[in-house]
């Protein structure tokens, strides 16, 4: 290489790109997160139509991709929203001029309530609740910052996480933000959420789907206590990927909150599907791309990816070709920065150099290792997307 | 608050600090990781104080804290360097001035070699090999950069990751290394690299000693055959936090690389200390302070950090009070999000808006998902230093 040919900054070092748009697929440095855009498209339409078949409204869970690209994507195709889990991650949506966003969690301390009505000033936003304290927060920070936010009462319909057990319940906390509200405070209420999150990954569609239904009932039982009570409730918001089809078919849920619909990561894909989700089957969109940098264990070759580069809490990841093919290859263990992969019985050898796309487990939290998506389409980057809201779990 | 408290930036939404110097401990908004500092100084200096005593160089691995501001500690208190485990990683550490780095790890592409071999006219830089490919990665690099580097060859002592089996394998890469130091390529043969991941977590003092002495017995014989082939190997650098004591006693390790000797994580703390072990005993310094978001499920409670916040691959968090005492409740599942958390028996209410700190299971991947590290002392925030190669996988 000539003198002329070295980089203008040798004596400043900074870190090259990972891609730049053109680039083939398969020479990307790794790892690095790639996102089939075909395939994401796909799911996108898919889940949109079928939501508007069924009249819902689809508020999708931006807690999965952290990636306002994204969630602009899914608004251009019609969702009312999106969901972000924590008032931080919220912020890069905001900035970018998302202009509808649900907190679907509850906000317990005074820092983070105050960052919500700021917020609440520059998009319409709303936050689940689930005790006095918490619509105290709220009501002392939308005072200070002269803001309105929509307020859900979370109720727990099986997961035993957060949430208000019934109706009486939700009636003393609806007392209370109507207080607040005669008080001055900028609160209204919005209406409830009911999500279960275990029963997502539920994998027999039969169970899935019946205590979809159960959870939809518990949900409908205190819908109805409300309505006696002359309380409207102009939304019901919760669901998600693995019990879609069936929040959608429920007739109890104004909104759906899906998430991993647009990536489809390795749990998911162990649901079996139904017959009620023949018409909802998602595509692997998301790869983590790596390399072969080790072969000298002879038995086994070693990745460059290991728990830094992607979540392991919901399996470990499969290993694909270049462009998603299947290969047979098992991903064994994963440490710190290392992948072991003993190759399928044969196949061909496995070069060290040599690039394979991994499916993770979780996509939420490996989403949540990087600082951007690579897009890639016909086998070419296309674009690069800043995931954000990386990291902002505050 | 009048209307003068309003924060200038009112129309310009930004997420504020987690902390600043001289809050209270207990105050920091939450999910943060937070760094004991007087723990963490006494972990240094333990290790320092006993790696003098054994005539071993320390160079501390900072894939663990991923902090240039710690690499400076561990400096000033007589490491020779740091070790880093991907190229980008080691980036901001040359950024910062740390001038004596070694990469603990095969680099398999020309972008990677290409950025080592520029990391290389600014820091003193080596990096290990398996492979002769490897060797003509690095030799392009070099020559296309000016620079130089050193190499050692990773041999497996038991591992089974990479690295090389025996010591005509090592002959075979020292041939290759030395062809292409002759033509001109700045590569200098510096040792071998030994290190053995498993033996770290052995729970048994007795057992954790005697694998180490094999393994260490199994590197003297590859030692001492090169030593009979006529070659030098000036360095020899591996172990690790779980087997240090050994590792410094070996009479085989002319440098050890143990890294979570800093903050010493929920999984190491799980090791038996055996007699060797005594004077080497470190202290948890690592917390992920978090808080009660939520109380309405009655028999447990919710905390707003879960998988995105702490790693649980070796195990979920122990919990703890404000300062790190003990508290007897029981973390029993990791949501992205959430952390349900089942109070001791007896013990007194958990109210939400309390904040409660997390041990976890392990520190590296748990530094990995933060940006920055609260060093507090005597209950008040002290410094924010940053995590400047989080993310920095490539």
């Amino acid at each position: 290489m000539s003198t002329e040919a070295r980089p203008a900054d040798a004596d400043r070092p900074t870190l090259p790109p990972a891609a730049r748009p053109g680039l083939p697929a398969g020479e990307v440095d790794t790892p690095a997160l790639l996102l089939d855009l075909a395939a994401f498209e796909r799911n996108l339409d898919r889940l949109q139509a079928r939501a508007d078949a069924a009249g819902v409204q689809l508020r999708p869970h931006a807690k999965a991709h952290k990636c306002p690209d994204i969630a602009r994507a899914q608004i251009a195709r019609g969702a009312v929203g999106v969901c972000c889990q924590k008032v931080s991650e919220a912020l890069p949506f905001v900035q970018a001029g998302i202009g509808d966003i649900h907190l679907s969690n509850q906000v317990a301390s005074p820092a983070k309530a105050d960052l919500l009505a700021r917020l609440a000033r520059h998009a319409r936003m709303s936050v689940c609740v689930d005790s006095t304290r918490q619509i105290d927060l709220l009501a002392a920070a939308v005072r200070t910052h002269g803001s309105t936010l929509g307020v859900l009462v979370e109720i727990d319909i099986g997961q035993g996480r957060c949430g208000v057990a019934d109706a009486p319940a939700v009636l003393r906390l609806l007392e209370h933000l109507e207080r607040a509200a005669r008080q001055g405070a900028g609160l209204h209420f919005r209406g409830l959420q009911a999500y279960h999150g275990a029963i997502q990954h539920l994998r027999d569609a039969a169970q899935r789907h019946q205590q979809a239904a159960l959870a939809a009932a518990r949900a409908a039982r205190v819908l109805t206590a409300l309505q006696h009570a002359g309380v409207a409730c102009p939304v019901v918001t919760g669901g998600g990927t693995g019990s879609v089809a069936a929040d959608l078919a429920s007739g109890l849920y104004t909104e759906v909150q899906p998430g991993s619909y647009v990536f489809m990561d390795g749990d998911y894909a162990l649901n079996e599907p139904g017959p009620a989700d023949q018409a909802l089957r998602f595509e692997h969109s998301l790869y983590l791309a790596s390399t072969v940098m080790s072969t000298a264990g002879g038995t086994h070759v070693v990745l460059d990816a290991g728990l830094k580069s992607l979540a392991t809490d919901s399996g470990l990841p499969r290993v694909c070709a270049v462009g998603g093919g299947a290969t047979g290859h098992r991903y064994l263990a994963a440490n710190d920065e290392h992948g072991i992969v003993q190759p399928a019985p044969g196949a061909a050898t496995l070069a060290e150099g040599e690039p394979l796309w991994l499916v993770p487990g979780h996509c939420d939290p490996t989403l949540n290792l990087h600082d951007q998506l690579v897009g890639c389409r016909d086998g070419r980057v296309e674009c690069i997307w800043p995931i954000a809201a990386r990291g902002l779990s505050r």
